[in-house]
């Protein structure tokens, strides 16, 4: 049995030292005092710690059976699901015109990153839910709002979003699922959607369907695609679920992980739908909801590995195993802790300084979505440009360090009743769902880098030079300064690179387009830990903080700079290398 | 449904053109000529292909059962082993003496590749025999090998390994399995071993268990321990499987991958063993057969990508998804397959380099273990050096590639019924078992570099600087010998900081073990692929050859050499950082 307690600590650090949240300019930020947050943050972690962490391996054990028709959740689920609802958990960023508590996004990735770690499949009805909410509030009428966004701010409705198809996942050009315009204004909906995660289940009164499909007189590809709203039950004049709609389930996939949430075949056979926003523009919708999608599955990606990790660490510091080299620490015991080991706490720094600093740019990127909520464009061109490093690297380390933490286990993290297994296997999904990390890839260098004219990546590069610039007199900070120059100029170079034989080969640019990827993530990373190293010298400083919080977090960052960033030249010479090797084989010479 | 062929003609270009084994002076090695070895290796690969391979998913679905106290093999399971027995595949390399046929161990390995890359859990049930009977072979009396050895080398008796119990593993001088000596020369032997894999199972008549146990009088720690032999039945004078042992399946673990080979916990309640080798010195019975079970391993880690690698392949050429960004190179249809894109390109180069680039290093290593077994004390000395890099870093990267090759198949990867899914689970033991892995690092660092006073760590060096001048003249090799020489120096400064550092602060060598180990086996790959690129340039110079495979072989070997040689200069980079980082904290601290 594994366990879970929330970082409150870490979280207050950032919220406070690092991203000093009340003396912020972001609207509703002032309000955010440590009182406050510490309050919210403790009620989360209590329900995360004592309801949803328990039901991770129940989940995880039953899975979600189909039974004549009917969704199963696991023992638990909705009795938890209750509890979420109840406590207001589900509307915490939401728009209190439709109930929510109207606060900062910030906040909401904080607590989601709780409950993601204490039970990611458990979490997943509601992350799913509100990404179909915003899509209604940024894209619905006032009709269609009032209709359905007070149930799903509850959750007493969920939703769902339904873009894969048999044939096709990241290509939907290609997809075949029609929408029949009725003279009422409605449409038929007709074909077949896969991957449907929470598709359906038994938590909710209603699920709310939010389904792409072609509408005629589209034309070709993308361009042809609308957004339809497609409730399971049609809704009353009344506001109360009818009639069934014509949508089943087919199947419920078995999975590697996330047995929790059911991941459903849906089969519409003429189900009745209404557009959402405006026709043939159901891409355009979509990806307005793309960034913070994005950004929640790469919270996920550090969010599974926080938790794995601390099982890892209880684990090394409990499980007896060899003498430290330097003289035995445990002499009276027949062994020492596994943590005495330089290479157990290899393992253990790699994921500490990951999930820690992976940690800060989800809460610097959470900070970028609430700016540009409130119309700063160059915070919303910012996170633009990170969400693709966000969900892509994040979610590939987090998968590498829920794997490290099941290593500590040895044999016993084989075995699945211990717990370590299923992190490593709910962790997979995040590299492949919410686009494929090789999609991430190239958003980031087939569009990001240039977009508006790569003002962003630009915009990027000179936060890093003032960042640096900011801590000159300070030598302290040079073991954090210096590697992280080194890296962002290896970035600029591989950026560089792209710019000059791109034009010329776009597989050049494109080979190295992964390396891109996780070069970059490496130089957030790095900028991450140069703020929080300030932050925590400052606070030292200052005196008064809790000093061994302070040290170790400056000594995790110094392990980050050291042994991290040199991942940064590697990938640069990949980059470098061009296209030739990669492309040298005829699809045929394979 | 994934599918299996075995490759054939990599194989035959390696022992025949690289490892050119009918001119070598390895006793046996020049009755290995093509038509032979084509000959064994085209009936393993039926026998994989159209009866091993099919079981791979049945064996996952079903997994082993207990039942009563008996274990239940997966359907079709007993059925293929019998076919296995019959064709004569369990005797391969064994002692004509006792019924085996005397082949070298290489050509046990690339047979050996064949079945587990069809079906890993299932040939361990023989893996674990043989390395049982080895364990006879070497150390038994001349009347065990009679009683023993004919029956194991056809399997109609298996055998298993007993090292660890629930507190400990790694540490084996903490164990608390008992035996008392009787009378009549045997033990009884008390205590419980877990993670037995084939521990238990309805394939075979017998089952030999090799049980390490605490004999009186032997001292604290390891210094203690025997080894003794224990059958399931004990053997009639008439050599005939008689009554039961006092020795029980507590359980079948639930594991995460390897479903089809039962692991269990075993509980002797004094039952009668037979010591085997010296009295206290059954660490050192163990040890010898470590070289051939570590190296076993390492090719799973390798047998089980390639399986992977060829079905992402199969996927990546079949499956429709977007366009080429140098224009449509399937334009009657409404996508170009996915692998026109050139990150799919450099997932797929990643693994078919890895993956040619380990099988050569395995099939070395194997002629080095046949030069040991006769005499070669070099080799021996080699052997040692290069097998916790072939256990330690063929399973890591083996791995990570099943994790690619998952990836190519984007969600549909992570729907059981796939099998991507089982492919990564499944490798995922590689890592753990036989000494994990950071265990290897530790016996790479700690014991193998300095063994004999360096002296084959030094006999490695001198082998890259010959094989590096021997093509010299050839400006075509530029391209391997260059990155060569730069990896080779930056693993001897790795060597060096040790030295430096690793005597005043032992710490300083291990916090890098774990990067050498890894710089090594890059080192290792890019040795293999300046051979197997110089023997690929020698046949096609020679002409009539099969110019297509040559030539993708010299270009699989060039993107080995640009894309992943480049690590190495990060893995000295952290070990360079020495203990600083990774020691930093106290324990407390975490």
């Amino acid at each position: 049995m594994t366990t879970y307690t929330a970082p409150l600590k870490d979280m207050q650090f950032l919220l406070h030292d690092v991203l000093e949240v009340t003396s912020s300019d972001v609207p509703g930020y002032s309000d955010l005092d440590a009182g406050f947050t510490s309050a919210v943050l403790d009620e989360a972690a209590k329900l995360a710690q004592d309801v949803l962490a328990p039901l991770n391996a129940v989940g995880d054990q039953e899975g979600c059976k189909l039974e004549n028709g009917i969704v199963r959740t696991p023992t638990g689920f909705k009795a938890a699901f209750d509890q979420m609802r109840e406590g207001g958990w589900t509307a915490l960023d939401c728009d209190p015109e439709y109930g929510g508590q109207g606060l900062p996004y910030l906040m909401s990735s904080a607590v989601g990153e709780v409950f993601v770690s204490a039970n990611m499949a458990f979490n997943m009805y509601q992350g799913l839910t509100h990404g179909a909410y915003s899509a209604i509030h940024a894209h619905g009428t006032a009709e269609q709002k009032a209709k359905y966004l007070p149930k799903m701010v509850t959750c007493e409705w969920t939703g769902t979003m339904n873009l894969t198809e048999p044939h096709c996942g990241t290509d939907l050009g290609m997809m075949r699922t029609k929408a029949e315009p009725q003279a009422d204004g409605s449409y038929l909906i007709t074909g077949q959607k896969i991957f449907i995660s929470a598709g359906d289940h038994d938590m909710a009164d209603n699920i709310i369907h939010l389904v792409l499909a072609k509408a005629p007189g589209g034309g070709e590809g993308t361009k042809g695609i609308s957004l339809f709203i497609v409730p399971k039950f049609l809704v009353n004049d009344d506001g109360t679920p009818g009639a069934r709609n014509a949508v089943s389930v087919g199947k419920v996939e078995e999975k590697m992980g996330i047995h929790g949430n059911a991941t459903c075949v849906l089969n519409y056979d003429g189900a009745k739908g209404w557009l959402l926003g405006d026709l043939h523009k159901g891409m355009r919708a979509m990806f307005t909801m793309m960034n913070e999608a994005r950004l929640g599955v790469g919270l996920q990606g550090y969010a599974v590995a926080e938790a794995a990790y601390q099982n890892s660490l209880a684990y090394a510091k409990d499980r007896l195993q060899g003498r430290a080299v330097t003289g035995a620490e445990n002499p009276k015991g027949p062994a020492d802790p596994l943590i005495v080991h330089p290479d157990i706490r290899r393992n253990l720094m790699d994921q500490k300084s990951f999930v820690e600093g992976a940690r800060a740019l989800t809460f610097w990127g959470a900070s970028l979505i609430d700016r540009a909520h409130h119309g700063d464009a160059a915070a919303d061109g910012l996170i633009g440009l990170l969400t693709p490093v966000i969900k892509g690297f994040q979610t590939d380390k987090g998968f590498d360090m829920a794997v490290q933490a099941q290593q500590i286990w040895g044999g016993h993290g084989y075995i699945e009743e211990q717990g370590m297994s299923q992190f490593v296997r709910d962790a997979r999904i995040a590299q492949i769902y919410e686009g494929a990390n090789g999609v991430q890839a190239l958003d980031l260098v087939g569009r990001k880098l240039a977009a508006d004219g790569g003002k962003h990546v630009m915009a990027f590069f000179e936060l890093i030079k003032a960042e640096c610039k900011a801590h000159d007199g300070d030598d302290r900070m040079k073991a954090f300064t210096e590697p992280l120059k080194t890296a962002s100029k290896q970035l600029q170079a591989a950026g560089m690179f792209f710019m000059q034989n791109g034009m010329k080969n776009p597989n050049a640019a494109l080979s190295g387009s992964y390396d891109f990827m996780h070069l970059m993530g490496h130089v957030c990373l790095g900028l991450m830990w140069t703020r929080m190293a300030k932050a925590a010298y400052l606070a030292l400083d200052a005196g008064g903080g809790d000093m061994g919080f302070l040290e170790t977090k400056i000594a995790t960052g110094r392990y980050y700079m050291a042994r991290q960033l040199p991942a940064c030249a590697m990938h640069l010479a990949r980059i470098e290398s061009g296209a030739d090797p990669v492309m040298a084989l005829a699809a045929e010479a394979f």
